[in-house]
């Protein structure tokens, strides 16, 4: 494989692993109270943007990861939405 | 300017703009006691290797977003690991 695809796995991988325990920490307690909704919200289409602009440069380790967080994150912000009812 | 750079600058002021907020609060309240070593670890190494993806596929919003989170970050994990002493 390409040096600098797997320079890009690795960060991948690094990144999704440093975000996972938040996330579950969130979904397991339920306690959102913490969680800027407007931050997140930017995070969340930050995600979202990552994953599109991956997508137009065939760059797999981008489009894994951030569609990844883009949809551990939207996870978290519909809670939060939810929650504020 | 191309579309999918225009789609990662957006991208990259997403990620520094939802990253800037949580790393202010604990440069301003020198409170690390919520930041986990082994997790930051992590997330620093990430934005390292994101960095080193950019520079070799030549991707200025990778490159931006990432060397610049590696900087805030990396400062934090380095009072982090001086606080524990």
């Amino acid at each position: 494989m390409e040096t600098a695809l797997v320079v890009g796995y690795l960060a991948s991988v690094c990144s999704v692993t440093s975000f996972l325990p938040q996330v579950w920490k969130i979904l397991k307690t339920e306690d959102m109270a913490a969680i800027s909704t407007r931050m997140y919200a930017l995070t969340v289409t930050g995600f979202a943007l990552w994953s599109v602009f991956g997508i137009m440069r065939g760059e797999w380790p981008i489009i894994l990861t951030n569609s990844l967080c883009f949809c551990l994150s939207g996870v978290i912000l519909t809670k939060k939405l939810r929650s504020r009812r």
